[in-house]
């Protein structure tokens, strides 16, 4: 048995969760923030078999890898609306920090 | 020692510190939510002599196992209320997903 | 790779995480409550390498160690506020409880 604790970010964290139930992972979400992930992070903790784990990090992986996504820039406040082109940035989202822990017991009552 | 942590429903948290507290147990809550358990659910942290946890574990079992419990049904809205006669009905309530973990080092400051 | 769990005073944590960060390390914060402190806690999970783990002790006991603090104390209610001469009392505030964890992997995503 082993205990992943996932640091995610609050966007990723309601389809991992998805995710690992459709492959009967069971998780508890701890609320956290800051540090390992810009502010809004979550962290999941995932009861798993040991030969489940890289099935439980694959997952991971797949839904919250960091990636980069444009967005719509803010037009600038008091600026000359007139000669502003907005252009969309580039910015990165998601990013996942993992830690996989050994269980010396589990127990369910 | 052991770091246990459990994983269990909101309404038996406050029983099971005072419980773990008698017997000189020290636990912190963390806030969490869904998963292992239905809707509604705290992890305690619970610092352990490796002698102490299974005394410990029979204290989460004793206040936390999964039993059932009679609730008065809510009478159905806009059924025929002469027709109708309120019967309880059974729900599982409770119960605890528990985490023994190894403890490299302990510390207080 | 080593997860350090400090569970602290809320009074104490920016500063912590502002020490740690200044060394490199990342911090991720559980809001917790209770038990091993006072009300008014937070638990920061540290992710260390083996071999920072002493450094990352040392800042935790440099800024949240157990001390004494002289508070003025609150006038009476409804005493003789003529024979009333305030005295500041000591009160122990601060303190950290640390746990250090194996880890057997750690990945970013
Ligand atoms: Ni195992
Ligand atoms: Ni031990
Ligand atoms: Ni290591």
């Amino acid at each position: 048995m082993k205990l992943v604790l996932a640091v995610v970010q609050d966007k990723d964290v309601n389809r991992l969760q998805e995710a690992l139930s459709e492959k009967e992972f069971k998780t508890t979400k701890l609320a956290s923030s800051g540090g390992f992930l810009k502010e809004g992070n979550t962290t999941l903790m995932i009861g798993c078999e040991d030969d489940q784990v890289e099935v439980a990090l694959e997952i991971i992986r797949d839904n919250c890898s960091q990636r980069e996504q444009m967005v719509a820039p803010i037009s600038p406040m008091g600026g000359n609306a007139d000669s502003y082109i907005p252009r969309p940035v580039q910015v990165e989202v998601g990013g996942a920090t993992v830690f996989v822990l050994p269980v010396d017991a589990f127990h369910k009552f």
